[in-house]
């Protein structure tokens, strides 16, 4: 197939890293002209996308938010009125479920079949084509992005014909993961203050009822001092910030999601965005004048 | 060994028969009549505490909190005078851990070795005598109480010599039990807004970074609508507040927990605290007009 891959960052280049390795044309494009370099270099395709629009088979849209990839559909420059009839959109920001609707109507207008297709997994499980991806969309859309699918991810939920519901699993597990990594963090400081290093408590804990995926893969980063951005605590005013809209929007209160999102603000705000999102339980260490392991004494 | 079990509830009488089934001397003590009866058809001691307190080897508190734990030893009727020295304490209620430190202090003047020694696991482990237990005494303590240990529980996390240090870690995974099973009930209700039926988002979520020991656990009751009481609502107001109490000794704020509490007391003050903790997805069904499995249309 002939892909154009629209957003090269960590989730998106490993995708199109994946997609070149199974044999596929592959288009980079991306606002970093670096990593639309390294693309080609890797094997990708040269040319404009002004020269490639017309015969890509499929778009795969790995950007920041509903905004760009409504941008990259339908902006001033977008995409979708130059493509082929038949060419299919996968798009796999995390965006409200309306959101994914509304672009499936508009692209089913253009006769263009539209996946509703959030990713989780991370950058590592990216760049190996293990990701796990949330679908929904027509059984066309399904059939025509089967070899990118098959390319890029470890595990397909097939959540239905309603472009939505790949969004609203997303929007599902990105409550649970943003409210645990933050009972992670208040979970191993409020143990400092009775005497428990983190190590211990992560230790213990995992093997208990209290544990979370998110405790057992971010607990060893507290425990350890390291936080190498893996995911970044700037995710999660965004993330959850689309949590919340979604929920108002359906006159929905959800206490531990605000909770958890006051706490990544404060994190985003005092200078820690761009560290691992385990760095919450700095926000918790300050408030209570703790000391974390790893800290300067 | 001839052992002394205080509190014979569904933990307590578990831990009870367990040691019954290991060829002890159990004798059962429970202000219910029938549980103690029972106990004693089960093949308990009988006789009076009076006529079995100068030679019980130790005593096991599975009682509700503190102030009966304090009660059973040092209480008006208190056993703690009555027993012989050496003779062992294992206190497994949910305590803070400097009432844990007390309690072994004021033994200690007694000659009785203490084991701070709260159980997680539920009745079921208990009835089979594989509970995990956090424990922190010194080590006469570990040496009197090891068969007691070795007949209820599977897992033992020997915490140090320190008394306090076992009840921190079950403050630790109760904060988290606490906050993960409101999270569950948040996002499965939360998921209803956006048309994801319950049952497919624990299928899906299990599998996904967003999921929790308590998700995978107690997500299946609000997907099949079966509330009996496993663990009850009751239980958290009780346990999310004597962490909160810790917490706020040590001056340390924690929001998520602090929201969890409010969502149970809402459970508990609205004529659900003796359904199981799983029935807080109701609060959150009501509070947005959703209806939930097993819900009377």
């Amino acid at each position: 197939m002939k892909i154009g891959c629209f957003g090269l960052g960590s989730m998106g280049y490993g995708m199109a890293a994946s997609l070149l390795r199974a044999g596929h044309d592959v288009l980079g494009l991306d606002p970093n002209a670096a990593a639309a370099d390294r693309l080609r270099g890797a094997g990708g395709l040269a040319g404009t996308l002004a020269e490639h629009a017309a015969t890509l088979d499929a778009v795969v849209i790995v950007v920041l938010n509903a905004a760009q990839t409504r941008d990259v559909l339908f902006g001033p420059a977008g995409i979708a009125e130059h493509l082929r009839p038949g060419a299919a959109v996968m798009a796999c920001a995390t965006v409200p479920p309306a959101f994914a609707r509304e672009m499936a109507g508009l692209c089913a207008a253009q006769d263009l079949p539209y996946l509703d297709a959030p990713i989780s997994g991370g950058s590592v499980k990216a760049a190996a084509g293990q990701l796990s991806v949330m679908a929904s969309g027509s059984d066309a859309a399904f059939a025509a992005l089967r070899p990118v699918l098959d390319a890029t991810a470890a595990t397909v939920f097939e959540l239905g014909a309603d472009p939505g519901a790949g969004s609203a699993m997303k929007a599902i597990n990105q409550m649970l993961a943003g409210i645990h990594i933050a009972a992670m963090g208040e979970a191993l400081t409020f143990g400092l203050t009775q005497g428990v290093a983190p190590a211990q408590a992560v230790e213990v804990i995992a093997q208990c009822a209290g544990t979370s995926w998110m405790f057992e893969n971010r607990g060893p980063h507290v425990a350890t001092g390291d936080y190498t951005p893996h995911s970044a605590i700037n995710i999660w005013p965004k993330d959850l910030g689309i949590v919340l809209d979604i929920a108002a929007g359906a006159k929905f209160g959800a206490p531990l999601t605000a909770a958890a999102l006051q706490q990544f603000l404060a994190a985003a705000g005092s200078g820690l965005g761009a560290e691992d999102d385990a760095a919450i339980a700095k926000i918790y260490a300050r408030n209570a004048g703790l000391t974390l392991p790893g800290d300067k004494p």
